[in-house]
């Protein structure tokens, strides 16, 4: 056995292992009894410990350096399968193995007592944990920085989106701080002046919810030979490729919450089915960087999902699903597709529509740029932000709570990871802009829910591609164009002011 | 660190490895969806193969030497424990890695044909996979017979209630197979005079089925907080202490078969939920033999929940559950108890009553022991079969579908297993026998839904000794009497035909 090959064997345990992490947690989100909770720390912990007794042991370390040595006769994906190992193999081994710990020991207390500040509106309380939590993440940011040769923010945002630059995101970032407030003040008066078509009264039925979801998903392409839909908390998608478990979130109040939060999921979820089955198990044969995974989410939520052609199918199946009546104008096709296209000021993140939500990211990057450089001391974060939500979204919080308190990110150490958001929003748009472009009859087909050609074309041109090139090479080879805010600001001219230039 | 600290260190790592496992089976039988099938078995056997690393590296055997020779000092829990390291090391390392990698994929592809030749009633075609199948577990049974001075079939035996032999076994079910036909020809005589009260018809809600079902696991002590009810084809309980996974299966037709179910696995549950706490993870803190086990699902399914008491507290909330009406004879106490106790010869062993379940066992026992000496050739099996069925049971299956095909745990090479399912319906009769003298009040808590001495009782004597001592031991200590057919003929005397000697 070559060292190449000897790698891959050692990688598909590791890879494993991972799997086994990902199920159990799934499980945690969704089924665990709490009183288990202990025990499966324990469990997780051990997997972790395993994970990295094998990635990070001398003889790893030795076959790196060999297979680098002999990389005649690999395959395109084996190099990038090669590239990938070492690149996970750098991640886990620069930092000190205390600063590991001192890390997950801190973001987790610093987490706990988030959720009590947050709903105490504390945020001198939570001050300290923020200080010790930023001052780990700006340690591993300038480890990271060294032996990258990168800035230390730039490192923090590779460890979401790999290859990616603040050079980068800050010309496309600071495009739409400048257009977007305009827009979204368009957009909100053409929306005031046409009158908003009112909500539907509930309750409706969480299995009829949950039933039209599933065929919502079956349509999409999600295929329940290899995944699951539950219920959760906090939507999200979890699993494995071949064992993909999406959740959502019911009330009987409102339906448009869970049915959204289904579709978003799907949009992962299809990307996690469709990566290369011949790489499963490998580094290379994962999904890419946060921003391109967002991509996909948000490519069939918003751009698909929230479109006319869209609404225009799944609207009377909607309604035939909750028992509405068809004369009821309520529940005309016209009246869920505006309804789904709301657009306001508001103060929290994740209820933002497509045209605010940037914003409300575009304040945290630049946020979080400045805490990890140090031009913002974390006790001047609260005044911070309340300028910035009034200069980007124009609208001020009454409470931290509402404010600089309402997102998990920072206090768990998750620097770097914002821009990813919006970052696949911009992806999202260009993407689908291609898709229309190279499947001319993609609009019809969608009205008639058929979604076969787009879900081929996603599978060919950005699922199989795994981790073998980067978002930004996936994108220009796709679309022609590195990632830039042209597409989505046309999309939202288009879909918001009828404006097709 | 002394050697003993050292292997509990070791042992936690391969029980925590062990509880994952668990957690994965749950999930397979539950919640996994069919495309998942092939990684879940990669994720198994990685489990399979790391446990085994820990158990049988060189380190683990030098450290048993060494512990060995360091007793002094070790309280009895702990020099359990080095017992139980040791035989768990025995188990595993006196097989050769072929001989156990060939039992396995034998027995499944021989589980895998059984499934299609019992629908087909093709003992024929099942004959040349059974013979493989029974030739491993021949081996397996020679060589643990060598190692530990035993005879073949008392090797077998240790795999699933360790230190039973079949010199104990035998006179026990020799009197039961003398006894119990005579009986339950008067029993069923009698059930015929007095005649059957009827079915209820249904259908009965499967929400309103789980939700009494809940109702009554939490009487009888079942914490929710760790552990849960779901749905699987094979009702079980899986799971590990702090995390108990019950499963039932529902049909709407009729409600008994669930609720027995949940009843019966809700024995099984707690006595996992009140396995010793401070051993977790340790060998000598896991549940004891499969006899024993058996042994708590049946007190609590067959002694306490078909007794009169229970059904007086039970049958009414049942009743008020499934919406029946209080003036119906149907729904009325007496006519619920008779259903429940309902005796009659039958062809299939899962659904026999405590009456005539024995029977069926000692067939299963006596041909098994035949098989493993080999005075049985599995040619012969259908009729040997068919002539114990007549002996014992009195009545002959027209089909092998019906007959020896009927069960899966030879064809996947489970030989020795059979006997444990009786001893626990001995044992349980044994331990309620006594919890009666010992809680002389327990059948009036038991009339007004007070379970709780009981449960104290359970997790006291039986429970929370994990596997420090044996089924045999713990038998003598709580009942006074070693395992016997006494208590249990006394049982069903008095039960079915009011003989209270």
């Amino acid at each position: 056995m070559t060292a190449y090959q000897t790698l891959e064997t050692r990688f598909r345990d590791y890879g494993t292992l991972g799997d086994i992490s990902a199920m159990m947690y799934w499980d945690r989100a969704t089924m665990m009894p709490d009183g288990a909770a202990p025990g499966r720390n324990d469990q997780a912990a051990l997997i972790t410990r395993l994970r990295r007794q094998i990635l990070l042991s001398s003889e790893t370390a030795d076959l790196l350096d060999q297979a680098e040595q002999e990389t005649d006769g690999l395959t395109v994906f084996q190099l990038a399968n090669l590239h990938q190992m070492r690149r996970e193999f750098l991640n886990e081994s620069i930092l000190p193995d205390d600063l590991v710990e001192k890390s997950e020991r801190d973001a987790s207390v610093g987490e706990l007592a988030w959720r009590e500040n947050r709903a105490n509106n504390d945020f001198a309380a939570q001050q300290p944990h923020l200080e010790t939590v930023l001052e780990n993440v700006r340690q591993v940011a300038s480890i990271r920085a060294e032996a990258f040769g990168t800035s230390p923010y730039d490192a923090l945002i590779d460890l979401y989106e790999p290859g990616l630059t603040q050079a980068e995101i800050d010309p496309v970032f600071d495009r739409l701080a400048s257009e977007l407030p305009g827009l979204a003040s368009r957009i909100i008066d053409a929306q005031a002046a046409a009158g908003y078509p009112g909500d539907i009264p509930g309750p409706f039925s969480v299995k009829a919810q949950k039933r039209i979801g599933e065929e919502f998903m079956s349509a999409l392409g999600f295929s329940f030979d290899r995944g699951r839909l539950d219920e959760s908390v906090h939507p999200f998608t979890g699993g494995i490729p071949d064992d993909v478990r999406l959740t959502t979130r019911y009330t009987d109040g409102r339906f448009d919450e869970a049915m959204m939060g289904i579709l978003h999921e799907t949009g992962h979820a299809l990307y996690e089915q469709n990566l290369p089955a011949a790489w499963r198990g490998q580094p290379v044969g994962q999904s890419g960087g946060m921003a391109l995974h967002e991509s996909q989410s948000l490519l069939v939520e918003m751009q698909l999902c929230r479109g006319q052609a869209f609404v225009e199918w799944s609207g009377p199946k909607l309604r035939a699903a909750l028992g509405g009546n068809a004369d009821d104008p309520l529940w005309s096709v016209d009246a869920q597709h505006r309804r789904l296209l709301k657009v306001s000021r508001g103060l929290i993140r994740v209820d933002a529509d497509e045209v605010t939500y940037p914003l409300h990211v575009i304040l945290r990057y630049r946020l979080e740029k400045a805490l990890v450089s140090g031009d913002l001391a974390v006790g001047d974060l609260p005044g911070a932000w309340n300028d910035g939500m009034a200069e980007l979204v124009g609208v001020q919080p009454e409470t931290d709570t509402d404010g600089c308190l309402q997102d998990i990110h920072w206090m768990a150490g998750a620097i770097g990871y914002f821009p990813t958001y919006s970052l696949g929003a911009l992806a999202a748009a260009q993407f689908y802009q291609a898709a229309l472009v190279q499947i001319p009859a993609l609009d019809d087909q969608v009205r008639q829910g058929q979604f076969r050609s787009l879900q081929v074309w996603l599978a060919e041109n950005i699922h199989s591609r795994g981790r073998s090139e980067s978002t930004q090479q996936i994108l220009t080879q796709v679309t022609g164009a590195a990632l830039g805010a042209d597409a989505f600001m046309a999309h939202l001219k288009q879909r918001y002011l009828g404006d097709v230039n």
